[in-house]
């Protein structure tokens, strides 16, 4: 995986939280993992990447952070992570990839993004294949902190 | 989702069982799913399906079921759930997704495949919108439970 491949997720990221949600997220640390192995947070949106590139794009929040970003999305304030938080975390994962695709396809770089899902459960982790690189980066906003990662790599 | 959509993924994962691991699973309740919300087992491997058809595949297993079948894939015992385990329940995954793609491509549909993510924790869930229907599929076998749960759309 090119270290620049996550420019357009990092990009399209702080986009959809200012245009969704009004929040401005910072751009904190950048890591590649090399063995493939992640704790997250409390809530991950994962999408699927197909096509030229292939991969998927997660989008990790603590609780605390997806409920304050969609109770600024949806308007009112959120009681807890009930289906509707899920559920913007869902769509906001679906807007980060979409939008990465179209930069992506201007740099002649062809994929299809799958539908999100959205885990739910304290301590969960992610593991991928020890062949596929997976760039982490952090973020802090006024939200608290969230993390994104991008693992792909090109088809032959 | 047509209900005939599910019979590939079950077909998949049952002849991927038998060769790789062994296990002959029997497939026992199958469930639509309307609300997009699942309570899983401990460790999911995911997959994004994207093209003529998007959506996903999920196989999940009891720590147990999923320790059992890697033991018998692998040809020796394993003490834990340590990334080789993970590791082999993303290539299941991947195995059934890439198998259940050629029956749909002879059907017809042709979709692409992402990279298998395998989350690991206790008490996971996973959410998808309200709008993409999910079919789940329990099975017992030998080495113990466990389900698939596929969601998917066609695209207009």
């Amino acid at each position: 995986m090119k270290a620049e491949y996550i420019n357009p997720f990092i990009e399209s990221t702080i986009n959809a939280l200012k245009t969704m949600a009004m929040v401005s997220p910072k751009r904190e640390k950048l890591q590649v993992k090399k063995d493939g192995e992640s704790a997250m947070y409390d809530i991950s949106g994962i999408i699927g990447l197909a096509g030229g590139v292939v991969g998927s794009v997660v989008l990790s929040f603590p609780k605390e952070t997806a409920m304050k970003i969609v109770a600024s999305f949806i308007g009112e304030d959120v009681p807890d992570v009930n289906k509707d938080v899920l559920d913007a975390i869902g769509e906001l994962t679906n807007i980060v990839a979409g939008s990465a695709k179209k930069i992506f396809y201007e740099q002649g770089h062809h994929f299809k993004i799958s539908l999100p899902n959205v885990v739910y459960g304290k301590d969960h982790k992610i593991n991928r294949a020890r062949d596929v690189p997976c760039i982490s980066v952090t973020f802090s906003s006024d939200a608290g902190p969230f993390a994104i990662e991008v693992s792909l790599k090109e088809v032959q």
